[in-house]
């Protein structure tokens, strides 16, 4: 689906969720090559401050990207910049919520700035903003 | 491995370089939700500006945390934020070359900054700063 | 998203379109065990009528419920049945498009019937029909 | 294997039987590009009538493909037809044993109608027929 620059007003908001499985770590490993212990290592993860295995912080901030390229603004969406503050760690298992809220509106150059969030039960684990060049109907 | 902070110095840098296959993007796209035809679907894709299926922009970002998490600082690092800026579109089957630069120490924090580029054929697909706290001898 | 029974009109329709790539066929052949050569070995392949290996037919039928559990009438419906007629084979690396069509609607009972169809370069490769009980407002 | 046409009687049954993780409900989301939350999303599965996570209805029928194409008839069957009527969900992590039951032989076409049958804990979830053309010695 597609939401048109012209049909997306400040505060218009979506959301994806997502529970962060041990396959989902294992794929996100496989394809981006990052093979830290911390992710895959049960035994080394007990004896970090997590004490378990955690999901990579760069999978919970694609779940943002999940949304503008699928939701808000949808299929035909440009992504130009993405920022992301890792504020707490997310548990193997964990069901993460990303939301994005539309903040500024570019229409000279159909640009849509995002606050983006990630929240694991109701605590926002990320934080940060995005900026797209969403589809335009003219 | 890991390179604890007080090794580290302005300027040390790494790299990590992975092929973007079709497997890479249908598990990136599982693990992340993100479905998005642009990446999955030819027909579709041969009908955008990118003339193909294109990698996901998040994707590329997080070949950035695998250099982070395994080699510079490498393992125990805490990942505090990242932030990307997307300059060009990566084609599925492109090799992506990942670099990151030391370009701040804090040593009362022990936080490293470092400045991330991501290259295909020598050009900057993708550029942004990491901010970490480095494992510390003491 | 979600269209919800009252919504739903005679004639609607909806695609979903993915090429089926090497890893698409290989991630089905896992989650379904099915380890036929015909998928998996080429060598096996090139001496079938196929003369190349083919992905599963159940994979094809399978973005019909894609349709059905995320576009029409998506995120609630309930699946009742499938049929699936498998008229030609699907070559590695083309694309599919699968397309649902309501052709009777139930209103007593929420349910929807639809005419589906799976094509390649405008081919119908697979067609059946789906029965499902949509989500309703009331 | 193979069991040719002439070899199959009616009557003839054979059975596949899978543990659905969640990695395979992983991989079959990935295949098929359905990403309903019911399937990945917890928080949002406990919300359904479910209550939990369930598996792909297609994934389950596409256990009874494995049969035909790797069992009975096995390597060489060319799958005509299969229809599914689902009966009741199937919870990630349950084991699902699929079964098929020659019901009749068309000696003319060297068809062979099957009865399919998907069981969890003894408790059909899924039931069906399919139609194939089995390999022949003549």
């Amino acid at each position: 689906m597609t939401v048109y620059f012209e049909d997306i007003k400040l505060g218009d908001s979506a959301e994806f969720g997502k529970t962060l499985t041990e396959a989902d770590i294992l794929m996100f490993a496989a394809a981006s090559g990052d093979n830290n212990p911390v992710h895959l290592n049960q035994e080394y993860a007990e004896k970090t401050p997590f004490k378990t295995r955690i999901a990579h912080g760069m999978l919970t901030a694609s779940l943002i990207s999940t949304i503008l390229g699928t939701k808000l603004p949808g299929e035909g969406t440009i992504y130009l910049s993405q920022s992301a503050r890792f504020k707490a760690p997310v548990i193997i298992g964990q069901t993460v919520t990303a939301r994005v809220t539309v903040i500024e509106l570019d229409s000279a150059k159909k640009r849509v700035k995002m606050k983006t969030e990630c929240l694991v039960n109701g605590k926002v684990v990320l934080e940060g903003e995005s900026l797209v060049i969403a589809p335009s109907k003219i």
